[in-house]
């Protein structure tokens, strides 16, 4: 199959070649690059949102929920599901089949699990290249689903259009903490497991913290809180409401602009990022690496000597 | 003050040149460096310990026990807490505060948060220089202490000599998930809280997930499994033992030495990609590239040539 024929399939929606190029993109595979260089110009026509909360949070199962609201209402929905539970194997097949039962006959849906393996923290290296690919196929709505705090949260808000953060009543002391961080990229709060003791008490708690973010803009986008049951499927149709309120608020605020820009040179960074690390593994399996090697464990030399060394053989490599 | 005369008051424990190197060390001056490879030769004494554990484990009240049975044995202790709850601030200052009530006034502790910024992952970029400035004042035990699943982990694993993991009975569904990950790197699995109902259930379910590693080396380490409830100071020297126990298996087995080779390869790995990530930050604040982004929103340029257009300069830079 020429690399012509892939694009044109993807761009007709073709699920096998989209999955073909993904594992291209996954194998670093130097034919991925002109079809994503293909695909780039018919980017940008999805709507993409991030879920992010603990492990606990229930966030599969409102993902699963979510993608059955979005249906009912005729769109097209791709998943990016960033699998922390393998880094070292690389893998992350069992969520896939776990997650894909509900949906798997329907053409509507796509849902691709990524492992986060290598050194580019949570948000693997080949995430920018799905959403791409997702986009470019005329998926409505893309969601990266997310496990995790810090890092993984800050780069989601780089991707995504409107970010969610799911939390559940009764997770104890440390969450006080979490949240702090999850405060600035959160556009919408969801407390999932609503039914649980707490819910009420979390709520309060999430209010009283926007409430101390200091001189916010008098026409700032204020995070609104969602209750859902997400086994029952209840408090998905606000949720998705309040997903479609930032979405307008965002466009009327010509922010969607400035995002989408924001989101390009995101992008771009994790491309870049990729490409060096690549270089990177590339130079420290040389033989002269190894012999440095041995002059530090000796302490002949230091680390950040031999970091120089690397740099200047990263830049040498054509 | 010369750097000569910092690098040898850090030498001499001086805690207030410790933390002037530290700052310019998060700050990337430029005479941090001449000071790194002036204490890099004192280095490799410490002993290495990481604390992971999800929001709610009790992480923070652990480590803080952990200190007291570690001073108690008249052993030094340094503190590296990785706090991911201000990505955007980049500041953990509330962390320190509130970890650092009952060892202030101890001159045998020293604790510093480190904020996760940037784009390096969770490990934040100085984290490998701080490990390095209390290894070279003589501190016996230091913990690098760490909330997340995935990337961090990994991270850690790579710099610690013994890496605890920490749960927490009850936590729910997809608990299950993180484990998988998280078996990978634990050399010694800590239940805390473990007063709290389904401790020994949670102690049976890591004892069958160990079981199911597909033929290991005879000789391999088992991670034992310890109870504690740090609120109560309880399990503490148990734990120190079987911390203990590793590190003589390791040093039997001879692999403290391979430990140590990976942990200065890796620790090199980060100071590259903090200068890469330094360089490319750089690059991405001139003006060729905002002219470039400009006809990337147009769509008339790819993320991909952008991003070979970036590491040019990133090489071309001396």
């Amino acid at each position: 199959m020429t690399d012509d024929s892939l694009t044109a399939r993807i761009l007709a929606g073709d699920v096998r070649a989209a999955g073909r190029l993904m594992r291209q993109v996954d194998d670093q595979r130097p034919g991925a690059r002109a079809a994503l260089d293909a695909l780039f110009p018919h980017t940008g026509h999805a709507y993409i949102v991030g879920f992010t909360g603990n492990p606990g949070s229930g966030k599969s199962t409102l993902v699963n929920a979510f993608i059955r609201t979005c249906r009912q209402k005729d769109l097209r929905v791709g998943v990016i599901a960033i699998d922390p539970t393998s880094p070292y194997s690389g893998g992350a097949i069992l969520g896939d089949r776990i997650r894909m039962q509900e949906h798997a006959l329907d053409a509507g849906v796509f849902i691709r699990s990524v492992a986060t393996r290598g050194n580019l923290g949570g948000l693997s290296r080949s995430t920018p290249a799905l959403v791409q690919i997702l986009d470019a196929m005329g998926y409505d709505i893309i969601i990266i689903e997310t496990v995790g705090v810090g890092q993984d949260e800050v780069d989601i808000a780089r991707v995504a259009d409107t970010n969610l953060v799911i939390a559940v009543p009764g997770m104890g002391d440390d969450i006080q903490a979490t949240k702090a961080g999850i405060m600035e990229i959160a556009d919408i709060f969801v407390i999932n497991k609503s039914d649980h003791p707490g819910a009420d008490r979390l709520r309060r708690e999430l209010k009283t913290m926007m409430s101390l973010v200091e001189n916010p803009p008098a026409d700032a986008w204020k995070p609104p809180v969602v209750h859902t049951i997400a086994t029952e499927h209840d408090g998905l149709e606000k949720l998705f409401e309040k997903i479609e309120l930032h979405r307008a608020w965002l466009s009327e605020h010509d922010r969607q602009d400035a995002r989408a820009k924001r989101r390009i040179e995101h992008l771009i960074r994790l491309i870049v990022q990729g490409e060096l690390d690549a270089r990177l593994g590339r130079a420290m399996s040389s033989a002269a690496w190894r012999a440095e090697l041995e002059a530090l464990t000796e302490r002949a030399d230091t680390p950040w000597r031999a970091a120089d060394l690397l740099i200047e053989m990263i830049g040498r490599e054509e």
